[in-house]
């Protein structure tokens, strides 16, 4: 069992409560791979995915895991909504939870927004992200993928690439892969990594080519480019021609690297297109694993209750 | 058996149409609160949510009162749709229901719009809401709330408050209330209530705190600040200070009164926090409530194809 | 069995596969006629509607498709998604894909765009519409409309009229009646006719009189207000004085003659209001065939894998 009722952070899991999420998401990988992929576990619970901030592969993969496993699900998107005339967040989500909603998948801009809810509301909440904070499933996401292509994550050199300024899944994968054992390096420009980032207890570089030296996976984030304020930032063209990361760097590194990004992909800035599709790259199979990974999760809430 | 074939407004209903809709909610709110919610009563029935109009907790509402029946249901929404393209309602509706659709949900900002569409369509009309003329299933709800906590409504005191002039919600409660036989008193700002509205038998009053010294409900509207003309309308400032409910005026009442909203809540304008949130109000209650009695509408409408 | 994996286009069908497809289409709408109108064909099978362009009728119809068939379905729509956050096509379907998608109903602008995909994607890729190119489920659906009416498509005189230049429809429709032997006249202003189209051995009428005449069936298309640049085009008042339809011109012919019209309906341009509802008139039929048509589509292409 969970040691908590919701998903709001990695922050707040134990070691046991990854362990046991990577156990049973892989029980699902292996549902989903026959050719019936549906399972009644959650039948006759109701899922709302309450979406404040626009999202597609995370509402799809939200939807699909929840229609897997068998829930009742109703959508709810911030455009269109009551929220445009003025009504609090804690209203909204009580009147759908008035609905006999047993739990509540959650994207909203505010960092700490789900934490609030929490203190407020009875029905599991899980954090599909929360502004720049956390995005706790991709973590999760994240570290299952890692771990079928390198087993136990202790020990394991682990390069976070990019924009760690403006993203949810930098801060997310590090407390996921800390509790794991693994060792983290954040690399990018000094415009894009947090001052006291270090005390976290990472290692930063601003040099790409030797942290792909140092690393066996390289988890590319995207350039935010919808959250940039423009000043600060180098431009797109400085960044690729800097961070950027081709099919060549990586051949010539001469070892196994696992080169991910949790998409959507700027080709030409972050990755060159044959770094995105080579072998080194396991982006799609972050995708598909994505929905055993939801798919766990809301089976191991839905049993706290 | 309804009388009736739609449910396009209050007005059309029979006092026993009300009371069958009732008992039928009640036995459908039963079943809400099993821990398998869902029953097969519209199983092989198709239904179109039609709203030209945004709505979140009226849709969310008779979604979910759809799937909790297993009926079918597809989403129309007029963004998006060939209603941009200059096509007539009549062909819009026509064509949803040549998809072999049994029954219309539907939201429109026309009064009359779905009293137009039953003469000349087959399936079964819900209307959800047409523009500030009615929205039934709202007053029924509320009929079903307030007799939860009064029993029998004939001869009890309701006050309905705040703009009336905008509001479909008024309309549909003071024919409900009519017909159970309730004594009603609208209260607000002289700009906010229509001039000849005394003519259906109601009183008026512009004295927030006499109303409620004098009702048993208060059921107080939204200001709906996305339909005023601005220039004859108080300022929300000088309407929150000689129109909003504070717990404290309802405490100092010194007696039971039930507070009602249909919300969203601007809190703070209507209503302060501590009223919303106070032992008095039930709005919550209200929206648990708003599913069943959508499930008793579509279940009583659906039985007399 | 079909010779193809894909519906692209109708380009690429033979004979036969159209053949079959109205062959169990007709058992479909024999289906759907009956009280109980899901079938378990598609238990199982994963749906995405990946619509990159607005559409009401086709995608209601495709889900009401999907539905009936029992698929499971997710709707991905490019506003509100990480198209505009720079992500390219592929990317886009190859992450819906990873999450166990079997196939894809897809409307993009572009024409071509789900030939392109097929070359990279291993799903059955249905196109729902690619810019101006073709529409293929709508010219299965209005042949077998005619076929319903006419039987045997082969000899019968077909007229398409109106804006061909920037239908999809009417190149669909000129080759799925070719290929069942029927004669083709198209029928509109030269500025809304491509200048090189008798290559494809259709006849060419800029008088709407003598083409009515001339032919079995009118197929009238929709004049696309919205893909038009403005100042090549007669004004709608011209277009309807020169080529609109109204009842009397149909009946003044004294013989049989089918209506059709794929919608939405401008009335008033293209086609009185008597016209459009009149007997000689199938409009409604072409829609509650699109359902069964496309469950023929679907089941036919997932019977491939």
């Amino acid at each position: 069992m969970l040691s908590t009722r919701h998903l709001l952070g990695i922050k707040d899991l134990t070691l046991e409560d990854i362990e046991l999420i990577m156990k049973t998401a892989q029980e699902f990988k292996d549902v989903l791979n026959r050719p019936i992929k549906k399972v009644p576990s959650l039948r006759d619970v109701t899922i709302a995915n309450v979406f404040f901030e626009n999202s597609t592969r995370t509402r799809l993969s939200f939807e699909l895991a929840e229609k897997r496993l068998s829930a009742d699900t109703i959508n709810f998107s911030a455009s269109g909504s009551s929220v445009k005339k003025g009504e609090t967040l804690l209203d909204t989500v009580n009147n759908i939870l008035a609905m006999k909603v047993d739990m509540i998948v959650m994207r909203h801009a505010s960092p700490g927004a789900p934490h609030f809810l929490s203190k407020h509301i009875k029905a599991n909440i899980v954090n599909a992200g929360d502004g720049t904070h956390e995005h706790p499933t991709q973590a999760l996401l994240d570290s299952f993928s890692m771990r079928e292509k390198l087993g136990d994550l202790a020990g394991k050199k682990i390069a976070i690439i990019g924009d760690i300024l403006h993203s949810r899944v930098a801060l997310s994968n590090i407390f996921a892969l800390q509790k794991q054992g693994a060792e983290i390096t954040l690399c990018g420009p000094t415009t894009l990594i947090p001052r006291h980032i270090t005390e976290l207890g990472v290692k930063v570089s601003h040099n790409v080519k030797e942290t792909l030296k140092w690393c066996d996976v390289a988890n590319v984030l995207r350039i935010q480019l919808e959250r940039q304020q423009i000043k600060y930032f180098p431009s797109l063209r400085e960044y690729s021609l800097y961070f950027g990361i081709s099919k060549q760097m990586l051949d010539e590194l001469d070892k196994e690297i696992v080169l991910m990004h949790p998409g959507p992909i700027n080709r030409g800035v972050e990755l060159t297109s044959d770094a995105a599709d080579s072998h080194h790259s396991i982006i799609l199979d972050q995708v598909e694993n994505g929905v055993a990974v939801r798919m766990a999760v809301l089976y191991l809430l839905a049993a706290q209750n």
